[in-house]
């Protein structure tokens, strides 16, 4: 039996089905109440030193929601009515279960949204002290085994041991939540929106996740040919690496630019310079964690990039806070955060913090080939201001005899009016078109809503059509225009972007092989 | 000294200033703490009761945020502390105020963006009872007083008096705000986004919500230069209404047809249809309550609008159900519902709910000019899915004997992807521009948020350039465009809309008058 769904993360698994809603291992009663209070503290700081033993392990994003579960668990407020309930004579497990049930029911009824996003955080936490309140700790699933279910929590994710394969089969999910951006990364086979729920599961199953589906007790003929497919993903894998090494070139010989996105400047330890036309979005937000970062931490982060790439450009973004990048301090709580205060207008509504990271990349400059770009530009007046900021910030170094230099400033290009009418900015150094952001607002489709994600298409006409009328903007002006989206590495959009006039992609390291070899098959 | 600002609701405004913030009067404390205890149950009491008042004369809308008001008030745990701190001997009110505090403290320190939400809601909570536990039941503003401060509450926006005249100025605030909203309807002058604030404020002021500014100690000169400009804005009014009945046309004689948008039934008892071409946008959120709405209720609403209007078009939207305007058992929390399941995308997600409209509308149709519009259409699939659905019921009615009609179909042109690429909707029966969710998703500034309203503009040449490119579209395809956004009934902006080649707009009852007279200003 077959179901169809959407490859969120391509690669192939092939082994057992573990079911992400199987309900926990059944709780051994205690003699007395005082001994089921004692399980339970214990479930609960089981719980709360495994996810913060995660938190040193993930990326920030997956930090914050754990730290906030750590938060929650540490309440006595939520606890409080659970050992109440233990001294009258339930049991542990029944008595949280009853404890936080309750306490979600009264969110899930609430009119309000944040009362009822609180619901979702709670089921988690729930779930995670049953586990711990389980002899083993709770079950794991078993190594290469494909889970499955509605969705799978972040936290499940990250503490699953991928090491021996294995994959993720989903009937809700989206193509652009957080877990399927960590599966990408880490190459773990996920497809997500199942058109049917896995009720007959067998013991054994096939995830195509390079084509979207999961075959059910498979006939001898179907792990044949899923065998087959398999292997020439690995092959296509393979030869994709060989053309790692060369400068990218369309079938018809057209030179096509291909540069790295990097978030971390630890991300450079594993690509070589060698492979890549330099980086075409150095992101800052890795320094905006729980504090502000200081202007020498930005300077030495900036600088270590610099250093790396030589001679190549190294396209540093402005910090792009907000949306769904949120940094206590600095962004503000809103309704419909991607279309508030973030990108350069934050920056521009706190030119105290903006100053000091344009202080630290004037000193870098002098380090390499820095180019500097802002994000969520929407108007010229914005990036007016912000380089009037830059040429202050630069004059006062330089009447302090501080090594400096003013490196080409250039903007995104992923607020609609800035593609529509380009010749507002006919002043910029460069053009980097942000088709993550670009298309979620042509299509009025957020970008991490799995249920507007069949609208979220960068290969919608109206996206592309955008994408081509700045690519001609760029060869009537001479200014450089380049890609620097997920759809820059996706083998799938490759084609489009060059047959919209693209020549200049920026992407994943890990997608840097597989679009060169994209690249190299289309006739452009 | 004149301090400016931005205008929300255009009108003149003389009078003493009222401060916002002022604090409570000063609180007479109880001989004992059983007397104390009662002060503030009476108190709570009062402030549930004067919501409670308030709820059935206010929008739904603002009900809603009454409403949890009041479930709010109604919770012991947020007495709770307060009563237990009277009990060890504090008075009542300092007893309110620092439980109210500790916990507004504890979610404004939340990095959770929901919890700092709620503290904007329990600060209006706090002082709707600290103002019942002053023996009059709280300060009110003096008739005719101008009112000002960082921001007002909308429950405070419903509670004053405006018959006697007087206005508001706010140091923040937003022109998308509710309260700017409702200020507008209800022809209260507002401005919002002064430069400094009030500090050194004295008895009397003059606020002018035409142009946006506050003259605080006015000289005699100002004064007079003040009621003259708030006279010809009196006697601008009076000569508009005179354009009222006359078919609007342009100073060079182009006939342009303007429509009302109305968002209840009710709406039409107090418009004459001789002074409009039809309605060009009726809403139908109205219906969608607490409870989802059967078919003979909504039958009834359309019927009576469409017997209302007689042989003038009645163009009434499906559902727009979802981003600012969530309904019980339909919408589902999102983190930008802006950008979310909303819609048509919400009604074809949820067939059950809109075969009931799609009926009641099929049978309507026989008593009027019906027109049918979809709201928030990105891919021409969407807009062939719905026209299916209507195709469904109707055979259904026919089959079962049932009169109905079938009615012209067609599109809301809000989303960027519509207006981009237009060529897929030939087949529609009529295209109405949402100028302002399109404005939104243009410009990635969200309509309610003032941080960004700045960028929040129909007149930015790319929102127009659309506007234009849709407006040819029509005319080469010979498909009606109209445009139903509050850009249409803006005399500001209805100069730059008939020059982008529209000649129909449809806009709120209040602005017929000043769209006609502003219509005949334009040389096209």
């Amino acid at each position: 039996m077959r179901i169809e769904g959407v490859p969120a993360s391509a690669g192939y698994a092939e082994g057992p089905l573990f079911d992400l809603g199987r309900p926990a291992r059944v709780y051994a009663s205690k003699a007395s109440s005082v001994e089921e209070r004692t399980s339970l503290e214990a479930a609960i700081g089981k719980a709360v030193n495994r996810l913060v033993d995660m938190v040193g392990t993930v990326e920030k994003d997956a930090a914050g929601i754990l730290e906030f579960h750590i938060a929650m668990l540490e309440d006595d407020a939520l606890s409080g009515p659970a050992f109440a309930s233990i001294s009258s004579g339930t049991p542990a497990d029944a008595a949280w279960r009853q404890a936080l049930d309750a306490e979600i029911a009264g969110y899930e009824a609430s009119d309000q949204d944040y009362f009822r996003a609180r619901a979702t955080d709670l089921r988690d936490i729930r779930d995670q002290v049953l586990r711990a309140l389980t002899e083993d700790g709770g079950i794991t699933a078993p190594a290469g085994a494909i889970l499955y279910g509605e969705d799978i929590a972040p936290t499940r994710f990250l503490e699953t041991d991928w090491s021996h394969g294995g994959g993720i089969a989903l009937k809700a999910g989206s193509t652009a939540s957080h877990v399927a951006m960590l599966a990408r990364s880490r190459g773990v086979p996920m497809v997500v929106g199942l058109r049917e729920p896995l009720t007959a599961v067998t013991d054994m199953a096939l995830l195509d996740a390079e084509h979207g589906n999961i075959v059910l007790a498979p006939s001898p003929a179907e792990i044949g040919s899923f065998r087959q497919s398999s292997s020439s993903f690995i092959a296509g894998q393979g030869k994709a690496r060989t053309f790692l090494a060369r400068p990218a070139v369309t079938k018809t010989g057209t030179a096509v630019r291909v540069q790295v996105n990097i978030a971390d400047p630890r991300d450079v330890d594993t690509i070589d310079i060698a492979t890549c036309d330099g980086v075409g979005l150095m992101r800052t937000e890795f320094l905006f964690g729980k504090t502000l970062p200081d202007e020498e931490t930005q300077y030495r982060a900036y600088r270590k990039v610099l250093e790396w790439a030589g001679e190549k450009p190294v396209t540093i973004r402005t910090v792009d806070a907000g949306g769904d990048k949120p940094v206590p301090g600095f962004t503000v709580e809103e309704g419909n955060p991607f279309l508030g205060l973030r990108g350069i207008r934050l920056s521009l509504a706190r030119p105290d913090i903006f100053r000091i990271q344009i202080r630290a990349l004037l000193r870098a400059a002098p380090h390499g080939n820095l180019k500097i770009m802002f994000p969520m530009i929407a108007t010229s007046a914005e990036y007016e201001s912000a380089a009037a900021l830059f040429a202050e910030e630069r004059a006062a170094l330089a009447a302090r005899g501080i090594a400096q230099k003013m490196p080409p400033l250039g903007i995104m290009v992923e607020v609609p009016s800035v593609a529509i009418a380009p010749e507002a900015f006919t002043g910029v150094a460069f053009l980097s078109i942000g088709s993550n952001d670009l298309t979620q607002y042509v299509m009025a489709a957020a970008r991490d809503n799995a249920a507007v994600a069949h609208l979220n298409s960068v290969r919608h006409p109206a996206v592309l059509r955008l994408i081509a009328s700045v690519a001609a903007f760029g060869r009537e002006t001479g200014i450089v225009v380049s890609l620097c989206g997920d759809a820059g590495g996706d083998p799938a959009s490759i084609p489009s972007l060059l047959e919209a006039g693209l020549r200049d992609l920026s992407v994943a390291p890990a997608q840097l092989a597989m679009a060169k070899a994209a690249i190299a098959d289309v006739p452009v």
